[in-house]
């Protein structure tokens, strides 16, 4: 490498511009109290001088915030009960600091605030943003196409109809079901139920899917009353768990459609005196810990590797900053391979 | 109330500009790929005729951008992993809704990224910003005053030898201990040891303060080897539960500075034997739900309401923003009490 080459200083920026140091520090930090006609003559030194002192001045000249907006479209209360949101953060956050960029959380209190999310997004605050848990009929992606931010989603985009250009990440869910659900034939179980996520999600529509491929292929067709629709929560998990031991006792298995149902199922089999795996056998999705190895008895699920998708979104965003643009035939989904982990619940 | 007035249409500022109702829309959005004199005409157009169809417009013209920070100075997987973090940002989110501002939660990796999350602040994207969980030789607080942001704080900035108007809300930490260590002495506990905090963050400095004040008072003094040093964690508090056993096997009471210091304290205790609150009495601090309730025996805790706090840094921030500045003689900091909360432990 050769030596760091001199850069101008703040000095000439204020000399060049016939202004104060004072005056070119505001400017750079924002413009607050600066009249409009010194903002424009400072702008302009910085222009020629190629002046780039900090973030605030960089961002001047290229536009750039080095700052990526996260937005899942949770309730701020849901985000810090599910591990799910912990684990992609946290495959997020590695990947933005060891670019340098910000990561920028924009919180909710539900779907009434999507639009002042968009308005932020439109505001210039970030170059781009990762966005997931999205339902089907929310605004957010609409929203965010006409604020023209750079996105990639987490998980599979549900509502369709467009031009299926948005760029995502997902698991093989569909996939990842059939692998749950083969498994439970194979130990010789007839009665499988499964408890759905919440069925305006692709992920959870997905590992239904995958479901009733498998149990139309097996048993011809399957038995309604084996399906009860839930919402990924321990909770839902036990209604749903209760309303299944009242629809079909002879229930022998149970795929839930991510570990925090299948907790909330194991916790009714075991008030009900059912013993798993030897009455009802379950099999849980997504292996967060220390969820699935924590549950009575340990969880046998479906693994995505969380973690790794949150760094492949990130990746995937800020390659398509750099260039400006996705390279032209790349592919807009990448969905990630899901692995069956054997524990003791089937 | 009286009609909506009718308000300058998009239309109006492209006729007033001399340009493209596109061009208008991109420059209120941010600009980009707008030259620099049209943005001059369109912002000219847009406050002379007082248009304001939206946040973006409404920020070039106010300045405002309706959208709050949050920093907690601790790593990301820290503050998915202490409740006490989600009950102060349930506070500030529903508060903050209500006012229609965004959160914009600031995640880093650790200290070294503070720097860029000064930037951050500095670049213009919020209006102010609510910090918490400092530490004592974060270069933080310096650098957004610096920035020139507002700012409150959750808990009391300790960095002191400056003008000390830094605004901040904390609970009586001091008086919260001073609480739990006499119910120990109430119940004719003599060897009360004190698990702390990180002794770099004002909340533990005080807790330890207010159980040397008490033992001070009641003993004459106290014996050094009934204080343990930790970290606000589970697995710290097991830790310093071992080594106060090996110290000093006649411990008969522990006040621990927070609940999951005592939960881990409980769990080290149950190992060795020692029945809880028979052989040794229990007390943590903050009452965070469900933890404190969930923990074997229930723990008796001093209680902070956490999300209070949270609702009332944000208010203070708000009302801050709204006047331009805190009330001439308003008080820096606001000192909310504490409750001992009695449950099993003690």
């Amino acid at each position: 490498m050769s030596e760091a080459v001199s850069r101008p200083t703040l000095e000439a920026v204020a000399a060049r511009a016939g202004v104060s140091r004072a005056t070119v520090s505001r400017v750079v930090n924002g413009g607050d109290g600066v009249r409009e006609p010194l903002v424009e003559r400072v702008r302009r030194a910085v222009e020629e001088l190629g002046y780039v002192p900090n973030q605030a001045a960089r961002s001047l000249v290229t536009r750039r915030h080095d700052a990526v907006a996260v937005v899942i479209a949770e309730p701020e209360t849901r985000i810090f009960t599910d591990p799910f949101f912990a684990l992609q953060l946290r495959g997020i956050s590695k990947e933005l600091t060891a670019q340098d960029n910000q990561l920028v959380l924009l919180l909710t209190e539900g779907r009434d605030d999507h639009a002042r999310v968009a308005r932020y997004l439109a505001g210039g605050h970030v170059d781009g943003a990762l966005v997931f848990s999205l339902h089907l009929d929310d605004p957010l992606p609409g929203l965010i196409e006409g604020a023209g931010v750079p996105t990639v989603f987490g998980g599979r985009p549900g509502w369709g109809g467009g031009s299926n250009t948005a760029r995502y990440v997902d698991c093989d869910n569909r996939g990842g079901a059939e692998d749950a659900v083969r498994h439970l034939v194979g130990l010789g179980r007839t009665r499988i139920a499964h408890i759905t996520g919440p069925l305006d999600q692709t992920s959870a529509a997905d590992r239904l899917q995958g479901y009733l491929d498998v149990m139309g292929e097996v048993m011809g067709e399957s038995d309604p009353r084996l399906v009860v629709a839930s919402d990924f929560t321990p909770s839902g998990g036990e209604r749903a768990m209760g309303e299944l031991l009242d629809r079909c006792p002879d229930v022998d298995a149970v795929f839930a459609a991510n570990d925090l149902t299948a907790l909330g199922a194991l916790r009714v089999l075991r008030e009900h005196g059912r013993r798993v795996p030897e009455d009802v056998a379950v099999i849980g999705f997504d292996d967060v810990l220390p969820v699935a190895e924590q549950t009575e008895p340990p969880l046998t699920t479906v693994r995505q590797d969380i973690e790794e998708m949150g760094r492949l979104m990130t990746r995937l965003l800020l390659s398509t900053l750099t260039r400006g643009g996705p390279a032209a035939g790349a592919p807009a989904g990448v969905v990630l391979p899901t692995t069956l982990v054997r524990r003791a619940t089937a």
